[in-house]
């Protein structure tokens, strides 16, 4: 595939120097970049490099004015921002195009839309509704009523149970499970019963979720993942979690039941966040801590439980001195309780 | 659906007050419950916000005794068990009554149990036995000799390897793999050979199981989750570890080789218990934790190393003082070293 | 199936005594070993055990020497060793000799070797090349142009996305992910949007990848898993990072993207690498740990931050104490200031 320059502005803002129909087959790394792709440069210096090798250069306009150059370049706002977004344009789309495949089984009910890739194995239960341009992998399971709104796409072997509801432009990668019930048990006598979950998962439009992730439908209500929010590998979310828009949420974090995150939060790999707190917008967790409190919007919060992040640091800090801490104490009674002593005497 | 109160009470023990033909389609929240859905209240205030919405209200005999009411009651010993087995009444059964899917692949040899749900792409494999009414969601895959009993559910994409034995009414949520090889390699000149693992996994009666949870086939002999334990997503269970019974394990659990945890133990999330040690009946480890050394029955364990909670709560608290503790440390040994000096001239 | 002590020559080194032709058609522990099955012996304790039972035992020159018996013994230099090359002749091995199934859709242009086991619900793409001897689980994905080496086996729902290179006698356990999309996103003026993850995957021979694991793809160039390295359950993989030899990853760890492990690398259970590190030859990180620093090789290293394992171990230790050395230096404080105004008094 080959795009021109000129082209590359239906897709992003921007204004191009030089000659506008050079031909672009692909992007690459200032290190990598071959002479037909396209890279990004973000100072002179990797400017220059980028100049000896690339087809053409994402610049700034700060950077575009203290430049000299006959190589065509696109002049935009966030260089970074932009080259990522052409690079979306050349990316190999694998389960795109394929129609309806015989080797899926798709109830009568089920409603349709157009332009869709569904791959052998996929099962779709009654009452769902499926949206255009959808693409569902090999091996997807759609249970009774659920919803996927337009253009999103589901890896191979991902579950979605019933009722739950996706939106528009939702990627969900493979083996991730959507939907499945919450964990609540009540004991009787002898024996725990389950709460049946009867709620259900809204993902919002432009999540996209990891590998073997899960979560879980509320008990009653919704679990809910606000729009644009991206979810890493490996995470829990449990019943009833209400997250926000625009969240980061790394590998293997996990959120306990009802816990509410605002928006623009992000929560680092390995991170977890007990039941019926709330998170306010803007937050950060640092990675391998656990927000046991409610924690106020702009914060920057680790440690277990988390607190203040600098705070947390001199904590770290301080604990390697801690078994000399301990000897230091002791030496410090024993000199103390000779003073006493003296003084007693003395006086 | 409905149910009248008197159908209920083949379900539950309990007693009714008002008209026994009372039709409930649903349950409800005190919060959201319609007016032909039945819900419970614990104290006064709830049972008011109740009385103005629900069909009928389930009370204790306490309760009930001290209040009057036109509305039709269900007095029983605990209104939380019993709702929770009332609204399962009501809740979606996503997977029953599909019978034989021809899109199943079964092995001849295969026993099969009446009032099967066997969905598409389902595979089982030679020597199999499959209980009374088991439901096997689509992608399901029962390896040789293994045995499913009755009233089991599996949903979509569940993974049982050859030889597992799972009991009556087990439930396996998504992709969760039970059977897979433990974790066992010997290192040889220069390379790392595999440990047979030629065990198997035992899951008893009434267990429940989260999804994308792995649960390891033991080197030999057998892992084992007794009879009632719940597990949630995410969890991994390593070969030969023995779990007792009504044990809840929360999400992200680990439990490494051998290790043998009691009965109605509580491992809450993202918590670990190395290999070979024992937890002792009735034990709760708190959030984040890891045990290490053998625990005793009824104990509160947090930390890691995990060691009484009340401990490791003060600890906690202490733990922010730490940079000060070394600051005033200092400033002791600067002026004991003082007062030492001083001393020593008027001495 | 039943072996000679002879034809086991053919698989490992060592000698026999004894009676070459014995025919042994199992493995078993010291404990439960048959007579028509063989067992290892370390110490002359343990062999007296083995002596009653087994039909055979492994021992090793120096412990042949030193006992007489009319047993046939298998001498060799690591019998545990050498037991589990046996074992693993006499495991089952369930997903073989089944041929291509029916079942499988597979594009026209894929390469496949000899001797293959395809079973139903496998998905080939177009592109891709399957070794000789490879075996596919039931609902096993394999993505365009991924090679699967000779001798590999894919357990069933495993998931290769496009472009993934694995060596020969490569295991990957179930609902394992392979090559899915790294975790990549930048901020424009209100959203995120993906940076396209344009590497690959590769995976050396004779690794071996649990259950539910995660692996992506690299941002450019590859995500690479050393020759001989073991990985757990439920272990994630960020993208660009770099595993080498003969590694072992316990279950629940997370490495973060551009990591780099060097060789003999052990990571045990749910500890943790951040990103852009190294971490040298022959390192090992204590359980429930992470790295945040490169560490340099033949360390041993624990906690959050990982440093030295004996310093860790000391403030662990040292933590318990911590409540009480507030209160000790709170009271020291006291008692130095009432000997300061003492002092003074006097002075």
């Amino acid at each position: 595939m080959k795009k021109t320059l000129k082209e590359m502005l239906k897709f992003i803002d921007g204004e191009i120097q030089g000659d506008a129909e050079t031909e672009i087959s692909g992007v690459g790394g200032v290190e990598n970049v071959k002479s037909n792709e396209i890279t990004f440069a973000q100072n002179k210096e990797f400017f220059k490099l980028a100049e000896a090798k690339a087809g053409a250069i994402i610049v700034d306009n700060d950077l575009a004015e203290r430049i000299e150059t006959s190589k065509p370049l696109l002049i935009v706002d966030n260089p970074r921002f932009s080259f990522a977004q052409i690079a979306s344009l050349f990316v190999f789309k694998p389960y795109h195009s394929q129609g309806i495949s015989k080797k899926a089984y798709i109830d009568d009910s089920v409603k349709l839309g157009k332009n869709l890739s569904i791959h052998p194995n996929v099962v779709i239960e009654a009452g769902a509704e499926i949206g255009d341009n959808v693409v569902l992998g090999p091996g997807v399971y759609i249970g009774h009523n659920v919803k996927i709104g337009e253009d999103s796409i589901l890896h191979p072997n991902v579950v979605v149970e019933y009722d739950s509801k996706l939106g528009k432009r939702v990627e969900v990668h493979p083996s991730t499970t959507i939907g499945c019930e919450g964990y609540g048990f009540e004991m009787g006598k002898d024996a725990y019963i389950k709460v049946p979950q009867m709620g259900n998962v809204i993902i919002q439009d432009d999540v996209e979720i990891g590998a073997n992730v899960t979560i879980d439908r509320a008990a009653t209500g919704s679990t809910i993942i606000g729009k644009g929010t991206k979810i890493d590998n490996l995470v829990h979310i449990a019943h009833n979690v209400e997250v926000g828009r625009n969240c980061l949420i790394i590998a293997q974090v996990g959120i306990a039941g009802s816990a509410k995150i605002g928006n623009k939060v992000t929560i680092a790999g390995k991170s977890g966040v007990v039941g019926h707190i709330t998170v306010g917008d803007n937050t950060t967790l640092a990675a391998n801590s656990v927000i046991t409190n409610n924690v106020s919007a702009n914060s920057f919060v680790s440690g277990y439980p988390a607190h203040d992040h600098r705070m947390e640091r001199r904590i770290k800090a301080s604990r390697k001195k801690l078994p000399d801490l301990v000897k230091k104490v002791r030496k410090l009674e024993k000199k103390v309780e000779l003073l006493e002593s003296k003084l007693n005497k003395e006086g």
